[in-house]
Order: C-alpha cells, then structure tokens, then sequence
C-alpha cells in the first residue's frame, strides 16, 4: 500500500496526460489534494464543460463554442484571404502578431503516409466545400516547415492551383534576433531561395 | 479573441497546477480536447473524487481513505517504532525500501521561519497526544537533510526526548540536498541502517 485507492486512481489519470512521468503526477495529485475544494472543482468542471461545450466551427473546423467560430463570423475579416494551418493552435500563433485579417482553415493534422495519415484523415474535403462558393482569392499555407508540414503544401498547391486561385506559403528563413553562425544547413538555404529583393 | 472560452477557462485552470507554464496549459487542454469524452471524464472525476474521499488519518495525519489508515489499522506493523517524515509522499518513499515496519507520523511541512511556518503549523500536538498513550520506543526522524529538515529535527529532539522517548534520526548517507522522495531504495535503505540516537 502506497497510496489510498482515490490518489492512486488520481496519480494514475493525471500521468495519462502528454509529458507528465510518475512524479510530476504525484506532485500535481498532492497539490491538488492541497489546495481549496473550490479551486480542484474548477479544474474539474472546466474539463468536463471544455469536452461538452466545444465543437469544430462548420466553416473553419476551428475549435469553437458555437456552430460558427468567433473568427468565421467577424465581418471585418478579408474574405480573399484564407490561412491553412494544421492544428487549432497555429491559429492562435497567426492571430498572437495582429497582422493577419482573413480568415483560416484547421487541417487537424499534416500528411504522413508512416503514421497512417492521407488526406482523407485531414479536413482537405471541408477545404474544397468551402471554397467552391468563397470570395477566397489566395491561401497562404502556413504549415510547420518540416517533412510533414513540406509534404502537406505541396499536395494542397498541386490540389488548389486548379481551381485558379492563389496559393502561398509562409517564408522559411532566418528567425529574426538569430545569428548567421548558429543557423543550421537548411534553414540557411531556404533563407536564400525565399530572398527578396531590397 | 485567441482561444474559445471554455478552452482559454480550461488553459487558465491548468496553468495554475505547478510546473505547468502556458506552453504546457495549452499541450494538455488540446490533449483533453483531442482524447475522448469518457477519459476526460475519469480525469475530472478523479479530481473530484480524491477531494470527496480522501482525508488525514486521525493517528499519523497521512492521507486516507477512511478515518484510520491502512498502515496504523495493520496489526503486524511495530508499535515501538515511529517515522515522522515532513510529507505523505515521503511515506511512498519509506515504503518502496519494504524494510521499516513501525507505524508513521506525517508533519504537513518542515520548520521555516522565513516562510513563517513554526511548530503551530505543523501536526506536532498531534504527535505529543499520540505518544501520551503508546508504546513507542523510538522515534525515527526522517526529513530531508536540508536546513528545514535539520531545524524540524533538532527542535523536535528537543521537545522529544525528555519524554523518555529514544530519538534518532536517519543517517546523513543520503546526498545533502537533495530530497527523500527522489532518493533511491538501496540510499534510503543504508540510511535507515546507520541511524544515530541523537
């Protein structure tokens, strides 16, 4: 007997969460276990109405509250405008530097064939849906630049250019505040075939 | 608007667990989001459950299911002998050597003036009423070998051993610093060993 049954049970879910080992989640059961009733409650009650209240917006596949996101239904949004991101997290990263003004679309997910992962698993379909009756004028794809991400754009441009709209791709260069001599191969190279004229 | 409100909630609540920064509130949130509805469930209710049920026990204030716990209700545990240790977790780690077998008393915390923690805040009244009626012999004083657990062992020496009870204290074979939950068994067990009356 190490634990009472309720903590063991406590231990044993919090360590189901992503990066957490078995001591972390004994230090977060015994905080827990410190801290007012109310406060626990809270965390409680906001995962349960977080899993019941939120759904995928019908046009952005965004996590939302409502039926359409806050973002779809904002009408000072450039309709032209579309941002094709992986995960409902890269959305928050656009919108963090209050630059960007059209709208997004949530793949849930990059290609890959080892995982499993074709397009029929990523919201490609929900993409097409909505663009067949948009004002969209360009999609700028704005996944990660790693295999995957690469492996993702190049489909959608070969899938979307058809359709006679425009397709970008967010520049991979140089991090700004970084230093030539601590780049590494690849990103240095993308930094000189995204060059751009002063 | 970054996040729909009963994520940006759930974010909040998990950023007040400890070590947990943002970046981590947002992994695990999009994590419960992803995982489905029943095992979010089990987390909540986990939380819940372990606030409803468990309590201190009466005789050693460890954390318990029921109002005596199962170490002080097992018969074959040694009456002679008592391990006061700062934490219920220090208790887990006394355990895993499987060769103490007295009972023992749990202090909720160490001595830290700075902190303003004195022995009122502590469960030390609770273990002078204890041993006005037991059969306690000696009294094995585990806390950490850092300048709380020194002072929290010196002071309850002090208030020990006029009650003619024999005081001792496991032996500095642990590495100074460093904390009793992360010692390994066979450490912890050599330290039991050479315990020193003090």
């Amino acid at each position: 007997m190490l634990f009472a049954r309720p903590l063991a049970e406590l231990i044993a879910e919090l360590e189901k969460l992503p990066g957490v080992g078995p001591k972390s989640a004994q230090r977060l059961a015994y905080h827990l276990l410190r801290v007012p009733d109310h406060e626990a409650a809270r965390l409680a009650d906001s995962i349960q109405h977080a899993k019941q209240k939120l759904r995928f917006c019908s046009a952005c596949q965004n996590i939302s509250e409502h039926e359409v996101c806050e973002v779809c239904r904002d009408t000072r949004r450039d309709l032209a405008l579309l941002c094709v991101v992986a995960e409902p997290k890269d959305i928050a990263a656009m919108e963090r530097i209050h630059e960007y003004r059209g709208r997004y679309h949530v793949l849930h997910g990059l290609l890959s064939p080892m995982d499993g992962v074709g397009p029929e698993q990523l919201r490609v379909k929900e993409l097409l849906n909505r663009l067949a009756e948009s004002e969209v004028q360009e999609i700028i794809i704005a996944t990660n630049p790693t295999i995957e991400g690469d492996a993702t754009a190049l489909y959608l441009a070969k899938l979307l250019k058809p359709i006679g709209v425009k397709v970008t791709r967010l520049a991979h260069g140089m991090p700004v505040g970084g230093e030539l001599d601590y780049a590494d191969s690849a990103t240095l190279l993308s930094a000189l075939e995204y060059r751009r004229e002063m």
